[in-house]
C-alpha cells in the first residue's frame, strides 16, 4: 500500500472524539475491526484506549515488537504502544489514570460480562460506561481509500464469479469446486477468503448456511456460490447460482423469482431509504411468487473491514433474528458513501435454494453496483 | 463419523447437571465449542438452553432446516430445536418460563454486556448468574471418542510436517509455502485449518504470530513452520524449524536451547504437575542459556474442539498475560486424559526466532506425544 492511499488514522480518531457522550473522557476500544479502523493494528489480540489527547494501543508480548516495526514503517497509527508485563486490568488501571477525570466508555457489543467485571474490580477509581456502535458509526461511511479498497476486493470476486464454469461439472464434488474458488482467489492476490466458501448443491443448496460437502454434483441440481475475497483488509461478498444439466420448471421457476426480488431490492437502494423498505421490496416479489414463507434470511448486510457489519438490511420489527447480533436500529437509514449487500434468497426443500448476492456503494440517486459478474442461472 | 464414534452428548448433558451452582436451574450456553460438545450442532449462531431435564437448541431461519436433518441422522443431540420468529430475548424468555424456578446461569466468558441487558431486559421474572468454565471444565479431559479424533488430526499434521522439506527452499516466498501446506492438509482430508498457518523466516521469525508475507526464503533465515489440521472437529497443532543453507552459530545455538527447553518441559508434563512447573521448566532452561528476555509467550494451551482452550500453561503468577484472555485459576493442574501443546519459544531481534511445538496427552506417569516427526532444524 503506498503512502498515497494510507488510511486517515488521526483523522478518524479525531473524528471520535467529536460528539462523545456526555462526561465519558476515555473510551477502551475492544472489537478487533474497530482496532484495525482507528489504528491499522491487525494481530490477533489488542486493545486501544483512546481519549481526546492520547492513544493507546495495548499489547501483549507476542504483539511488542512487530507493533512497533508496523508504526515505524507507517503501518500503524502514531498510537503509544503498551506492552503487558502483568495482567490486562492493572495495565488499563495505570493508562486510565493518565487520562482526564470523567468515565470510562467500553463497547457493550463487544467486552464479555467477566471482562467488564475483572476491569471494574482492578480500575476501581473510574466509572465503566456502556457504548454502542460509538466506532461502528464512524465506520459506517466508508471513505475514499476504503471505496478504493472494498472496489478491488469486489472487482477480484467478480473476476473468479465469471471462471465459474470452469470448475462445475456432474459428478465433482461441493469441497473440490470450493477448493478451486479458494485457491483462484489466492491466485488473484486475495489475503484470504472473507468468510468459507459456499458450494451448497441439490439438496443442500436449500439451507442457507451449508458448508461444502463430499457430495457430487448431479443433474437437475441448483447449486449456490457464495465466496469473497479479502484485499488490503477489505471484503467482497457474491453469489452465483449454477444449475446441472437440465433443471426444473419449478427450480427456474425459483431463480427467477429470486432475481426478480434482487433487481426490486436494487431499485429501492438510494440515501435516505429506511434499510427495512429494501428489504420489503425484496419480500414483496418473492411473496408474489409464492415464495413468502421461503425466505431465510434478510436481504443485506454491510460490508468493509467485516464481511457483515452496519446496517443490516432486514424487517422493520426486528430487533434482530439472528441470535448473537445486536439491534442496529440507530443505523436504520442508509446514507450515500455505505456499502452493502443485496442478497435476497428463497429455499424450497424438495426443489432447492436460490440466492443472488451483489456488493453496491450507496449514492444519492441510487446505487453503484460493485460486483460485475453475469447473473444468469450458469448452465453446466 | 461411524455409529461407534458418536459423541455421547446425553451423557455430557447429564455431567452438566451433576454438580450445578446452588439454585441454578438452568443455563444458557453461548460458547460455540461449547455447544458444539453438548449438542454437536456447529452453525455460526445458536444458543443452547439446557435444564436437568429439558435442553433446546436456538437457531434461526438459516439453520432450521439443518439441524432438524442434523438431528435425524443423528448428527445433533436429541434436543429440542426451537426457532426464532421474533427476537432472541422473547424466545429465550419463553423457555426459560418451562424450567424449574432457580435462577438462570450464563457464560461470563462469551456473552457480552449489552446481550446480557437484553436478555435481563426481556426476561424479568428470572436472575441471570454469571457462570465461568462449567462447560470448559467437563471439556478439559478429553473422552476415548476424543482423544480418537485428535489422534487423527495429530497424525495428519504430523505427515505434512515430514514433508515440508519438499517446500522449502531459497526464494520461494512464505505465503507461497504456507499455501502449499495448506494445500497438503486439505490433500490428507483436513476440514480446514485449525488457524492460518505461519510461515515465519528470518527477521519476520522473531515475531511469534506473524502472517505469511512475500518475503523469498534468503541463505542463513531460521523459518518458523507452525500449522495443524481440524479433523472431526478437532484440533492439530505443531511448529517445526527449518534453516535456509547455513544458519549462524547463533541461530544454531538459539535452536539448541530451545529444543532443550522443550525436552525439559515435555519431562515436566504428568498427572497432578500444576501447570506452571511446565512452563518453569521451559524457562529455566532458557534462562540459563541466555535466552530469559526472549520468551514472548506462554509454554503451551490446551487443544481439543478450539486450538485454544483450558488448560493454559503459563506463569504462576500470571491472572492473565495475552489482552483478551480469563484466567484459568481453577484449572491449574494437570490430570490425565488432558491434552496441550508444548511449544516453548524464544525470540531475538538480529538473530531470529525458534519454536518447537507438540501435542501431548497427559498420563499418570507422564505424557504421550501426538505429533510424531522429526524435531531437528531442517536444512534446506
Amino acid at each position: 500500500m503506498g503512502d498515497f492511499d494510507r488510511p486517515d488514522w488521526s483523522g478518524r480518531l479525531r473524528r471520535v472524539w467529536r460528539t462523545p457522550p456526555a462526561d465519558v473522557s476515555a473510551l477502551v476500544v475492544s472489537s478487533p475491526a474497530n482496532i484495525k479502523y482507528l489504528s491499522g493494528f491487525d494481530g490477533s489480540a489488542g486493545l486501544l484506549l483512546t481519549s481526546p489527547d492520547r492513544t493507546w494501543l495495548l499489547v501483549d508480548g507476542r504483539y511488542d515488537r512487530s507493533a512497533r516495526l508496523s508504526r515505524a514503517a507507517g503501518q500503524l497509527a502514531d498510537v503509544e504502544i503498551a506492552t503487558l508485563t502483568g495482567s490486562v486490568e492493572r495495565l488499563l488501571s495505570t493508562l486510565i489514570s493518565d487520562v482526564g477525570s470523567g468515565s470510562v466508555g467500553f463497547e457493550a457489543h463487544h467486552v464479555t460480562v467477566a471482562t467488564l467485571r475483572s476491569w471494574e474490580r482492578t480500575c476501581v477509581e473510574r466509572t465503566f460506561v456502556a457504548t454502542a456502535n460509538w466506532i461502528e458509526r464512524l465506520r459506517i461511511i466508508k471513505e475514499r481509500t476504503e471505496l478504493i479498497a472494498i472496489r478491488r476486493a469486489c472487482a477480484v470476486t467478480s473476476d473468479i464469479a465469471r471462471e465459474l464454469g470452469r470448475w462445475l461439472r456432474e459428478g465433482r464434488t461441493e469441497r473440490e469446486i470450493a477448493w478451486d474458488i479458494d485457491e483462484a482467489m489466492r491466485r488473484a492476490g486475495v489475503t484470504r477468503p472473507a468468510f468459507e466458501t459456499i458450494v451448497a448443491s441439490g439438496p443442500n443448496s436449500a439451507l442457507p448456511h451449508a458448508r461444502p460437502t463430499d457430495r457430487q454434483l448431479q443433474r437437475g441440481d441448483l447449486v449456490v456460490l457464495d465466496f469473497g475475497g479479502v484485499l488490503d483488509g477489505y471484503c467482497g461478498d457474491l453469489t452465483r447460482m449454477a444449475g446441472v444439466g437440465e433443471v426444473t420448471a419449478e427450480a427456474r421457476g425459483l431463480f427467477e423469482a429470486v432475481r426478480a426480488a434482487q433487481v426490486a431490492a436494487l431499485a429501492a437502494v438510494r440515501a435516505e431509504a429506511p434499510v427495512f423498505e429494501v428489504d420489503a421490496a425484496a419480500r414483496r416479489v418473492l411473496s408474489t411468487h409464492g415464495f413468502g414463507d421461503a425466505i431465510l434470511h434478510a436481504t443485506g448486510h454491510g460490508l468493509g473491514l467485516e464481511v457483515h457489519e452496519a446496517p443490516r438490511l432486514g424487517r422493520r420489527s426486528e430487533s434482530s433474528d439472528r441470535v448473537g447480533e445486536p439491534s442496529e436500529r440507530e443505523m436504520d437509514r442508509l446514507a450515500a458513501g455505505m456499502v452493502c449487500t443485496i442478497e435476497p434468497g428463497a429455499y424450497v426443500e424438495g426443489v432447492g435454494g436460490v440466492r443472488l448476492e451483489d456488493d453496491v456503494v450507496v449514492t444519492d440517486e441510487g446505487c453503484e453496483v460493485l460486483t460485475e459478474a453475469p447473473r444468469d442461472l450458469l448452465l453446466v
